[in-house]
Formats: C-alpha cells, sequence, structure tokens
C-alpha cells in the first residue's frame, strides 16, 4: 500500500468529524478549512460503483468507503438489476438504481470477483452500457479482475492496466492492455489497479488528482 | 499499515482462486494445500459482525472481506434490528439476524461510526446482548470508535486497548481502558484497533493468532 495511505486515511474520520461540528451548528473550523481547500481541478459530481452478484466485496467496498468520506459527490451503487445483489461472500445490498436506470456518471468504478465476472465479459447489455458511460465519463476505472470487464468492452487496448497477478496475461493476451506491474495504473481516463487492498491505493489517488494534494493531505 | 499486510493480503485472492479450481474439479492443489495447513489453535465457527444504522463502512465491510475471504467459519451481520441497516454513507445492507436472535457467537466484530456510535454508548439492550455474548466468546473486538460502545459495557475498564486518535482520551477517562497508541492491542480476548484501514490490520492479526502464521503466510 502506498507510502501516503495512512496519512491521507486518517484524513477520513478527521474530516467526518469536521461534518460532525457542522451538525452541532459549530461551524468555524470547517468554513476556515473550506477556504483553505483549493478549488478541484475537475467538477465530480456523480460516482457510480457497479455492483453485480458475485463481486469480490472489498473490491466495491473500499473504494465506496473512500469516495463517500472523501469525495463529496453523490456515491451510489449501480446494480447489474435493481434490488438486493449479493457479493461472492453472501452480503445482500439493496440497490436502487439499475443500469437501465443510470445514463451519466462522472465516475464509473468496476470491482472485480471470481466466475460472475469473468461471466460479465460476454454480458453485451453490460458492456453496452459501460461503453456508453465511458463516452462521457471523466474517469472509468477497475479494481482487481474488474478490469477483465473493461477490458472485453474494448477500452483498456493498447492502454497501460493492471489487474490481479493471477490474471494479468489474460488482460494482455484477449484484451490488448499494456499490463504494467504496479499497484495502480492510469492512461488517459482510464485508471485500474491490482488485488484487493490496491483498490484504495487507486481511489485516494484519484481524489488526489481530482482535488490536489493540498485537499488530501 | 502493517508490513505484513500486502503479503497477507495477496493471500486472499489466491485462496479464493483455489475455492475456484475446487469449483471446476481441479482440486490437487487445494487438497495439497490443506494438508500444509496446520490445525488452527482454536475452533471459530462463527464470526458476527454488529451493524446499526450510521455506522461506518469500512470499519465494519473491511473486516467483512477479509474474515469472510480467510476464516473458513460463518462470517454474518448481526444487526442492531432486522431488515435494512443503513450505514453512513447511505449504503443499505440486508440483515436477517438481529441481536434478538443471536445467542453466540466466538468472535464479536463491533464497528466504529460517529452519532450513532455515541449513541449506542446508552443502549441497555444492545450492552446487555454484548455482554451475554462476550460471556461465551472466543474473542470481543472493536474497530475505531466501536471502542466506545464496547467501553461502555465495562468490559474494557483496566484492559489496553485503542481507538480512532481523536477519541483516545474519552475511552481512558469514561471506560477506565488502558488506552495504547497502537494499530491494534488485544489484551486477553479483547482485540481493538485505531481507525479505519487499522481494521484490516487487527483482523489479518486475529487470523494469524488463531490459525498460526503457516497459514496466513
Amino acid at each position: 500500500m502506498s507510502k501516503n495511505l495512512l496519512t491521507i486515511m486518517s484524513c477520513i474520520l478527521l474530516l467526518a468529524s469536521c461534518k460532525q461540528q457542522n451538525d452541532q451548528k459549530r461551524t468555524y473550523n470547517v468554513e476556515k478549512a473550506d477556504e483553505q481547500i483549493p478549488k478541484q481541478k475537475v467538477d465530480i459530481k456523480t460516482v457510480g460503483i457497479l455492483l453485480y452478484d458475485g463481486y469480490a466485496p472489498l473490491d466495491a467496498m473500499g473504494p465506496y468507503a473512500v469516495f463517500s468520506e472523501l469525495m463529496g459527490s453523490k456515491v451510489f451503487f449501480v446494480g447489474r438489476h435493481r434490488g438486493l445483489i449479493e457479493d461472492a461472500k453472501g452480503m445482500k445490498v439493496q440497490v436502487d438504481s439499475s443500469i437501465a436506470d443510470v445514463k451519466q456518471l462522472d465516475i464509473l468504478l468496476i470491482p472485480g470477483g471470481f466466475k460472475q465476472t469473468f461471466e460479465a465479459t460476454k454480458d453485451k447489455e453490460l458492456l453496452d452500457w459501460i461503453k456508453s458511460i465511458d463516452s462521457i465519463s471523466t474517469y472509468t476505472t477497475s479494481v482487481c479482475t474488474g478490469a477483465w470487464i473493461l477490458g472485453a468492452t474494448g477500452l483498456l487496448k493498447d492502454k497501460e492496466a493492471t489487474t490481479h497477478w493471477s490474471s494479468k496475461k489474460l488482460l494482455a493476451d484477449l484484451y490488448g492492455a499494456n499490463v504494467k506491474s504496479l499497484r495502480y495504473t492510469h492512461s488517459g481516463k482510464y485508471w485500474t489497479s491490482a488485488g484487493v487492498t490496491a483498490g484504495l491505493d487507486m481511489s485516494l489517488a484519484l481524489i488526489n488528482e481530482i482535488k490536489g494534494e493540498k485537499y488530501t493531505k
């Protein structure tokens, strides 16, 4: 995990407690902090995390926790279907927006998983939705084997990308990605991360990119 | 995050892919791995993660992901109430077992949060349930400000404990814990961790304690 992670992550609860102070009408420190934080480089209003049955829990929940605490944007799940979506370990999350409902996202994040992730690479409706969202997104991202799905759209062709170590060859051979042995990569708007906790690193690095170091530090 | 974390976390997907190989009837490596893993020190059949409205997402979901991938036990959520439980950021998880339904856990984990976590310290029914579960649990644990709730039961009195840095004084003054500036602590069966990602470290260290280093390495 990147060296800056602990420093940055400790800001999460600090910012959260600032928010609580705000609730209690003690807004002085918050307003002062707002003045000091520079305007972010790009405007990110919506962050959508794709959930499909069988996703790997930390791939989605790690970035969800980071984005929802630090991004100051609408961070929500977009289900492959509406209703309860079950992760690879049995947790059921209620999802109110499906891919049929969501037409625009500033950031799309695709988590990895196992068998169902591979099946998703053959799901034309899902791939078409990703391409449509990508056509106007600011960033399109994947965690771990989520890169299989992103790769299957053709969007990673000739771009630097990474994934779980066991899937690197597949990502290069099947989808033409220029696979790197890094915790996370970015090639223009496409950000991808390696396994498990690397999704946390990537989310923090992306927030750093958007909001500038002054914010995350 | 502890130095061993990356090594250990990379095992998660390795073990998960072993499981997939198993599904595909290629069981050879899995069986070989099973032979090499020594019998664990204590038998852990049930891991319950308390969910209450307003919990901090990563505090619960980090340990959930680690335990559910690595523990080989039943890992599930125990709700303050049944039905949908909403975290501090709006994610709704469907929980089928409430504290009224669950009478025994080998490991209990209490995540932190904000206002509602503090309110939980005054919830007699919840505190009585924690004490009842603790009376027969193998480990009773907390992440971040979850230590407030555990402290309010009286169980942390004179024991080494930690919490989010901003709450350390409160934990010592109100609940008599011997507060340490560590990522996680253990004092007999009581394990507590500092903020956010420290809950991941603690979960891995606890698995290491239970299953032995040979398993986690």
